[in-house]
């Protein structure tokens, strides 16, 4: 975000030696108190003057509901000057088809979803989200129009669909190797407008995308919020007059240069694994590390070696957040 | 420091809602137990390959200690590849003559700072450490001398010296104005290579700029030291040959760069500071603010205010950090 030029303030809901790919990690979560209690700092200092709220994972089902109350409080601060403040919350809850937060987690997100102006959950979190299992493209439109519906939440965009392993899809179900994207503003009358955009999908499990997707996301929103002129910036919740296709969507603008720079660092992401998975074990032993001591251990550090190897290589790859190159646009789809 | 192409791993001693210039604060200080948990988890995933160890404020005498453990175990593990890491401390105490930590944190650092490569006390700090009261130019080299003797530091920087509140000091005494900093790389038979570099000093109160100081030096320290060749590269502590003159020194180069950067941001905050201070109460109403319910509440806001309008605004002014134009040069300093 800091590189597309967002100012950035950071409420951190963990303190975590490292990211949980790794299968250990040491450190503490905030608690739901400490959480208040640093936004209730940046209130009393008058502080609070943000105009885009990025909420991610939070530890507990208090932490949700003391993140609720933040968004909310914020919410009522901007509420007298419509499209001032904006609130993308992503739904952290599991991923392909298993929960990884506690399950009072679930009806926590569901209480605090309506006050979002974007939620980006995956196939999984749009599920748990919509109650509707999603097996087709149909189905998964299905889930996109209840969550519009049953949370009054004007803008959805699901991350991760593979469309692939879906049963029953349509004609246009992409190929195996293809991740779809799939997003929607609603209408004034509560309808749909339905994008999806087709990346091909990189043969390697990354840790920390989700975050670097809303956090594009957001700074690229903004942006073309900013584009479309004052009209649209000054309107509750950045929905687009009616009039505006779904492909030419500030949210589909949005999408497409968040995965395209996504796209590019990922690939230089695997080119840089692939160079230091080859001197990985001459530089373990130039650190001074000693040989495993059995085949178990020897399994897990050769997991912690591929797990530092493909960590996201952004610093270095600036560029292509700064200047994404979009080769892969947003379609119509209506289902 | 990524801005500038360096991959950061950061390990918070504090986690605040705002800085202490604010006069008010939440939040909670990490326990000296905590800062080892989190290296300690680095460490079990072999997550410790660090080349440059950059540490800060730490909150208590213990908290030094824990963070001058990390320092030596990163050391530790480098021995047998002389100049592959090299540890910058900030011996965070005090400022203008007064202490702002525990009076135990001054012993716990003068016991860890002997393992440092560079340190960067300010005046205070710097009499603290050597024991000299820095009154003029002759004491301030003094101070120098003795850091470096007492300790066995190859580099100080000595930051944001009011050489013109220093008595009896020399004709080479800078106008009132100027801020002077002096830096040192030791000789090989341990005298110091010493160079000033005298700035315009901006009439305001910056908070975080010992922090954006630190970080600049580390990221153009590296970068200079890289320029300079493999061989000194691969020296211990990054000590350049003894016929390499003050001014040439790779530190005398990121000092200048790093005050370049911040001179040009600092301006560009002063400016935005103005503008802001303009606006700021027709803001905050726009912001539901309710107006003072007394004078003194009247002054509680109105150092907020202030406070916060002049938060050194780096983000929007990145391109200054990344290409800074070098007006102040360092001069060579015998005193």
């Amino acid at each position: 975000m800091q590189s597309l030029g967002c100012e950035v303030a950071a409420l951190n809901t963990v303190h975590f030696s490292n990211h949980t790919g790794y299968k250990q990690v040491k450190g503490t979560k905030a608690s739901a108190q400490e959480i208040s209690d640093l936004y209730q700092g940046l209130r009393q200092s008058y502080l609070t003057d943000f105009d885009v709220l990025l909420t991610g994972y939070a530890p507990s089902a208090t932490a949700v509901e003391a993140v609720g109350e933040i968004g909310l409080d914020l919410q009522r601060r901007a509420d007298k000057k419509p499209g001032s403040f904006f609130w993308v919350l992503d739904p952290v809850m599991g991923d392909q088809g298993r929960l990884y937060v506690n399950e009072d987690v679930v009806p926590a997100y569901k209480k605090i979803i309506h006050h979002a102006d974007l939620i980006l959950p995956n196939q999984f979190e749009a599920e748990l989200l919509s109650g509707i299992k999603i097996t087709s493209l149909s189905t998964l439109a299905e889930a996109i129009k209840a969550i519009h519906k049953t949370y009054n939440i004007p803008h959805i965009i699901v991350t991760s669909v593979q469309l692939a392993t879906l049963s029953h899809s349509s004609s246009t179900t992409a190929p195996p190797s293809t991740l779809t994207v799939v997003g929607s503003t609603t209408r004034s009358d509560g309808t749909p407008r339905l994008f999806r955009i087709d990346v091909p999908a990189l043969d390697c499990f990354f840790s920390g995308t989700g975050d670097m997707f809303a956090a594009l996301t957001v700074a690229r929103l903004r942006e073309a919020v900013h584009a479309a002129g004052p009209a649209l910036r000054g309107t509750r919740s950045w929905v687009s007059p009616d009039e505006v296709e779904a492909t030419d969507l500030p949210l589909a603008r949005a999408t497409e240069k968040a995965l395209a720079s996504m796209h590019s660092v990922l690939e230089k992401t695997m080119e840089a694994r692939d160079a230091e998975l080859r001197t990985a074990a001459a530089a373990a032993a130039e650190m001074g590390e000693e040989p495993p001591s059995s085949d178990e251990e020897r399994a897990k550090r050769e997991h912690l070696r591929r797990t530092k190897a493909v960590e996201v290589r952004l610093v270095r790859n600036v560029r292509f957040l700064r200047d994404p190159v979009v080769e892969f646009k947003a379609q119509e789809w209506s289902e």
